[in-house]
C-alpha cells in the first residue's frame, strides 16, 4: 500500500510503502532530518512530533528509554523507530533539521525619530519617614511630576505589586517606564527598557528586539509559525479553530508559546550587543512594549478572537481598530505591565501586516502612483494614486509556497530557487548549494518564465511535446529540472503541465487584482511610478521572471523595488515612534477596500491574466 | 495535659484535656457546632477544618467513608471523631454552626441620583453584508455613536472575543455596557446590568447586589472573612503574608473565593426580586462593575499587593489612590470586562472603608463640627470642623471583639450582649436568647459601665472586693455575669479585673485619639455637633455605657448617631453614582492625616483617658 507522508513545516510530501520508517520517508523526501547515529535509535537527534491518532507503530522500548513519558504523551517520537502504516503528517522541529529553514527577517529600513510610547524616568525618591507618610505609589507619582512627566492616572495592579519591595531594595531608586499617563513598569535603576516587534506570518514569524532608549535593533530572528502543525494555510487553521472545541485556544497557545520562546532567544542574542556591560543580562521581563502585526486571521488567532466569521461570507473581522492588550492577558511573559499593540486591520483579508508594510514602505506618503503588494496565499495589493489608497486581496493560493506543486517545497535547504535556460540547457541553483530536493516559489517562477521564453511553453501554458526538455510523465507532459543522479533522494525533480496551471492561477489572480485597482482609479499600468514588492517570497523572486509570465505588468525594471520583510520593519517603526503608530492608524482608515467579488469585471480580468 | 483550642471565626477559646474530641471541646466552649447524630459520625454535619500540622488523631475509617479524599486532603474532618493532642486552631465553616453568626450589612441609606459608571445601550446593528463589510467591532462602535454614546477608545480583548458569536446568535441585537469610553460588556438584549458593592472587614464581609438600571438593591448578605483562619487581626495576617512564601497569595485567594461565592449567593437571592420575569436568572457574569472597600491591609490583601511595609514603621501603604482593576486580573468571575473599583486609602491605618464611611454619612458635606468614627481593632476617627477634616487611627485592640477577654467571644449565638445592674442584681441578655456562652463587645462595654455606675469598679478600674457581686477568682477579683447552672457549657461566665483593664486600654486609646483631634483643631468636645458611630460593633453598643466609662465624651445623647455598616453603604453609593465616586476621591484628598505617635501629648492623653 502506498501512503503519503507530509513533512511540516518544510512543506515536502512523499509517497512511500507502508512499513517505511519516518526517517526513511524523510530521506526519500529529501528532508534533511538529523540522524547522527544513522538510525540506530541511540542519538535522539531525529525527534519528530506526531498527532495522537497517527497510524504508526507504538513506541518501542528504545524510545521509552530515550524519551520521557511526558514527551511521548506530547507526541514526540524518534523518526528512525516509527513505522508508518497510513498517511501521516510529521512535524519536524527546527532542532531536528540538519540545516535551518530560511526565514526572512531583514527588510528595507526607514529612519524615524525615536519617540517610543514608553519613556524611561530615572528617579530617586525621598524615603518614607514618620514625617513623610505618603504611600509608595503617591511618592512615585509626585516624583514623576517633579521630573516633568504627566501625573499617571492609570496604574496597573501588576506594576504596583512590585513597587514596595523594589523601592526598599534599591535605596528608593527606580527606573519607571511611563506610557502616556500609564505606569507600565518599575525596575531597578539601569534596567534596560526593551521593545519587541513581531510579524506573525501564516508560515513564518519574524521578531526584532529593540533598545527603546537608543532605538537600536539588538537582535532579529525568524522562526516557523508552529500553527502549521494544525493547518498549512489560513483557511485550514480557521477550520481547525471551528471544528475543535478547544481549537482556538490550541492555536493561540501555539503562537504565544512561540513568541515567548522568540523573546527569550532574542534577549539571549541581544545581550551580546551591550559590550561595555558584560554584567548585564537581557530578559523578557525588561520588554515593556510589543508591536505585533499579522494578517487578519493570524491577528485574531494570536489574540484568541473568534475566526468563524472570517471563514464565512462576507468574511468580516471581529475588529479592525488598533488594539492595546495587556501582555499578561494573552500569556506573554514580558514586563508585568507590558502592552501589546496590534496595528489596525483593513478588512477580513487585508490585515495589520499590510498596514505595517504600507507604513514601512512609505506608500501612504507618496504623491504619485505607487503599487505595493505582499505576495502570499492571499496577496494584498494597495494602489496609492494622488492621495487616495485602494486595496484588495486576491486568492493567489499556496503554489508559491510549494503546495499543489508536484515537487514543490518551502524555501529550505536543497530547494531549487533559480532556473536558467541557455542554449536549451537548463541550469539551476539550490538553497545552500545542496543536492536538489524540490523546488520553491522563486524557482518555480523562474522555471515557468524561462520555459516560456525558450518557447517550451506557449501562452496558454501548454508544453511543446517536441521540445527535447519535455517528456511524457505520469500525469501528462513534464520538464525535468534536476535529474535523479544529482538529487538528494535519487528521483527526478520535475515541473509538470499541472504545476504550470497552478502557477497560471496564482499569478492570474494577482494580475487581475492589479488590473481591477488600475481600472477603478482610471489609470493604466504604465502610470505606476513605483512598484513595491514586499514579503519573503517577493524578496527572492527574479522580477524579470514575474514580468515575463505576466504576473506583474511590463514596467521598466527600475520601477520595481523589493523591500524584504516590510511588515516586520513597519512593526518596528510603530514600536520606535508614536507618530508612526498614529500614521499607521490614519493610513488604515484612509485605505478604501475593494471587494473583488463585487466586481463583475473580475472574472474577465482573471481569465485574461491566465495567459503567460 | 491541658491544651488550648481556638474556635474560629466564632472567636471562642477553651482549655481541655488531651484526648478530648473537637466536638467535646466545642461543647465545652459553648460553640454551637451542629451534631445531628449526637457524635456518632454518621450525619457529617460537624465538619470542621484543621491545618495540615494540627496535633490531632489521624482520620478514622468512619471519616474516610464520610469524606472524599480531596476533602480530607484539604483539612476537613468530622469534629466528633478527631481527638486533640495539642493546642489547635479549629475553623468552623458557617454551615457547621447550629445558628448563624451575626453579620451587620444594613446601614443608614442616603439617596443619590442614579448615574452609574456603566451605562446600558440597547442596539440592533445592520447585519454584515457584501456591501457593508465593516468589522463587528466597528459596526458596534458606529451604532453606539449613532445612539448618542461616545465612541469607545478602550476595547478589552475579553469583550471583543464574545462579540462575533453574540451578534450572530441574537440577530445582531445587543445590550452594550459602556463605562466612559470603554466597552465593558456585550450581552444578549435584555440581560440584566448588575453591580456589586463589598465592604471587606477584617472579621466580616458585607455584600450588596444592585440593579444598575433601576438603582435598586436586589440582595444583601454578610459573611465571615475567611482570612480569619490565617490570623485574627490585621497584624497577624500581615505576619502570615510575610512569613509564608505563598502567604500573600493564600490570603488573596481566600477572600477572592469568598467574594465569588458571595456574588453567586447574592445573584441567587436577588433573582427573586424580579417578579415579572420568572424566566430571568441572575448570574455573576452580569455584574459589570464592583466597588470594594476595606481597611488598607484588607485592600492590599484583596489585590495581592505586598503588605510588609504596612507592618513596619512608618507603616505606609503601597498605594492610596483609587484603583480600577480588571476583575479577571484578581480572579473575580464577573462579566469578562468588569472592573473592580477600589476607593482611595488615606494612610496605612486609615483605609478605603473609612473614606466610604465618611461618604455614606455625608461627613464631608457638613458645615459644623462632626466627629465620625468606626470602631475596630484599629479605630479610625475623623473630625470635620468648618470645612477641614482631620483623621487619625488609634490602636484600640481586639478587646471589643472578645479577644484577650477571659470569656470574650464575637457576636454569635449565646453571647451576652446587654448587661444591667438594678438593685445590686445583675441581669443580662444574650444573642438569640440562648443560654450564655460568653460575652461579646457590647456586653463587655455594658458590664464595665454598669459595674462602674454601681460602684463595683472605681475610676482606676479596681473592683470593690467587699461588694457581693465580686469574688476572688484565679487571677484576682472577678464578677460572675452568668452562673454555671444557666450557661451552655456549665461554667460561670465572668468578667475579671484583667478584662476591665483590657477595656480601659481599648477605650482609652479611642478617647485619646478624639482628644488629640480636638486639641489639634483648637476645639473642645462640647463643640461636636454630631457624633457618628459606624460599624457593626458601633451599631450594637449602648451609647450611654460608652459615655459612662469615658470612651466617648459626655455629649447630649441626641448628638450621637449610630449608622450601621456605613462603609458598605458608601461602597454602594460609589457604585450607583459617578459623582459620589468622585466625591470619595476628593474627600480622601482633603482629609489631613495625623500620626498620633508624632504627638508628644498622646501618651499623656492616653493615660488620662484610661480612667473610668
Amino acid at each position: 500500500m502506498h501512503i503519503k507522508v507530509d513533512f511540516q513545516p518544510v512543506g515536502r510530501h512523499v509517497q512511500v510503502e507502508s512499513g517505511t520508517t519516518i526517517l526513511e520517508a524523510a530521506q526519500a523526501a529529501g528532508v534533511g532530518l538529523s540522524a547522527v547515529c544513522g538510525g540506530a535509535g541511540s542519538c535522539g537527534t531525529c525527534l519528530v512530533r506526531l498527532s495522537a491518532d497517527a497510524p504508526v507503530s507504538p513506541p518501542k522500548a528504545i524510545e521509552r528509554e530515550a524519551l520521557r513519558p511526558e514527551d511521548l504523551a506530547a507526541g514526540l517520537r524518534l523518526a528512525c523507530q516509527v513505522e508508518l502504516y497510513g498517511s501521516t503528517r510529521v512535524e519536524v522541529p527546527p532542532e531536528s533539521l540538519s540545516a535551518p529553514q530560511r526565514t526572512q527577517v531583514e527588510g528595507e529600513e526607514r529612519p524615524v525619530e525615536l519617540a517610543p510610547q514608553v519613556r524611561a524616568y530615572d528617579l530617586r525618591l525621598p524615603p518614607a519617614t514618620q514625617a513623610d507618610l505618603r504611600a509608595d505609589y503617591e511618592r512615585l507619582s509626585d516624583a514623576l511630576v517633579a521630573a516633568g512627566a504627566p501625573r499617571p492616572t492609570r496604574r496597573p495592579l501588576c506594576v504596583l505589586a512590585g513597587l514596595p519591595n523594589l523601592l526598599r531594595e534599591n535605596d528608593w531608586g527606580v527606573r519607571v517606564g511611563l506610557r502616556g499617563d500609564e505606569i507600565v513598569n518599575v525596575a531597578a535603576p539601569g534596567t534596560p527598557l526593551l521593545g519587541l516587534a513581531v510579524d506573525i506570518g501564516t508560515t513564518k514569524v519574524a521578531g526584532y528586539l529593540v533598545d527603546l532608549l537608543s532605538g537600536e535593533t539588538l537582535a532579529m530572528r525568524g522562526l516557523m509559525n508552529p500553527q502549521i502543525a494544525y493547518g498549512e494555510d489560513v483557511m485550514a487553521r480557521i477550520a481547525y479553530a471551528i471544528q475543535h472545541e478547544d481549537g482556538l485556544q490550541v492555536l493561540q497557545q501555539a503562537i504565544v508559546d512561540a513568541l515567548n520562546g522568540l523573546a527569550r532567544d532574542l534577549c539571549a542574542e541581544g545581550a551580546t550587543h551591550f559590550e561595555n556591560a558584560s554584567h548585564l543580562t537581557l530578559d523578557p521581563s525588561q520588554i515593556v512594549e510589543a508591536v505585533v502585526v499579522g494578517n487578519t486571521a493570524m491577528h485574531h488567532l494570536f489574540l484568541g478572537l473568534p475566526v468563524k466569521q472570517l471563514g464565512l461570507a462576507p468574511y468580516v473581522a471581529a475588529v479592525s481598530a488598533p488594539l492595546d492588550v495587556p501582555a499578561s492577558a494573552i500569556g506573554l511573559g514580558l514586563a508585568p505591565g507590558a502592552t501589546v499593540h496590534l496595528l489596525p486591520n483593513i478588512a477580513g483579508f487585508v490585515g495589520a501586516d499590510h498596514v505595517s508594510m504600507l507604513l514601512a514602505t512609505g506608500t501612504h506618503l507618496k504623491d504619485g502612483v505607487v503599487l505595493s503588494l505582499d505576495i502570499g496565499t492571499n496577496t494584498e495589493i494597495t494602489l496609492a494614486a494622488h492621495g487616495r489608497m485602494f486595496a484588495c486581496s486576491t486568492a493567489s493560493g499556496p503554489a508559491f509556497e510549494g503546495a499543489h506543486i508536484r515537487d514543490g517545497m518551502r524555501a529550505a535547504q536543497g530547494a531549487i530557487e533559480r532556473v536558467r535556460i541557455t542554449d536549451s540547457r537548463l541550469e539551476y541553483q539550490t538553497i545552500g548549494d545542496e543536492p536538489p530536493v524540490g523546488i520553491c516559489g522563486s524557482g518555480i517562477l523562474d522555471a515557468v518564465a524561462q520555459l516560456r521564453l525558450a518557447g517550451v511553453l506557449n501562452r496558454r501554458g501548454a508544453m511543446d511535446r517536441d521540445n527535447p526538455l519535455v517528456r511524457q510523465g505520469e500525469d501528462g507532459p513534464e520538464v525535468v529540472l534536476a535529474p535523479a543522479p544529482r538529487t538528494r533522494h535519487g528521483r527526478d525533480v520535475v515541473l509538470s503541465r499541472k504545476d504550470v496551471s497552478e502557477i497560471q492561477l496564482a499569478k492570474g489572480a494577482m494580475r487581475a487584482g492589479i488590473e481591477i485597482l488600475l481600472e477603478h482609479t482610471g489609470l493604466t499600468a504604465d502610470d505606476i511610478e513605483e512598484f513595491i514588492i514586499a514579503g519573503a517570497f517577493g524578496t527572492y523572486i527574479d522580477v524579470r521572471s514575474a514580468v515575463a509570465i505576466g504576473m506583474f505588468p511590463p514596467l521598466p525594471l527600475e520601477r520595481f523595488r523589493q523591500v524584504g520583510n516590510a511588515a516586520g520593519i513597519g512593526a518596528k517603526l510603530a514600536l520606535l515612534s508614536s507618530a508612526q503608530r498614529a500614521a499607521a492608524e490614519a493610513l488604515a482608515a484612509r485605505v478604501e477596500y475593494l471587494e473583488l467579488t463585487n466586481y463583475a469585471d473580475f472574472q474577465h480580468s482573471f481569465a485574461k491574466a491566465l495567459s503567460l
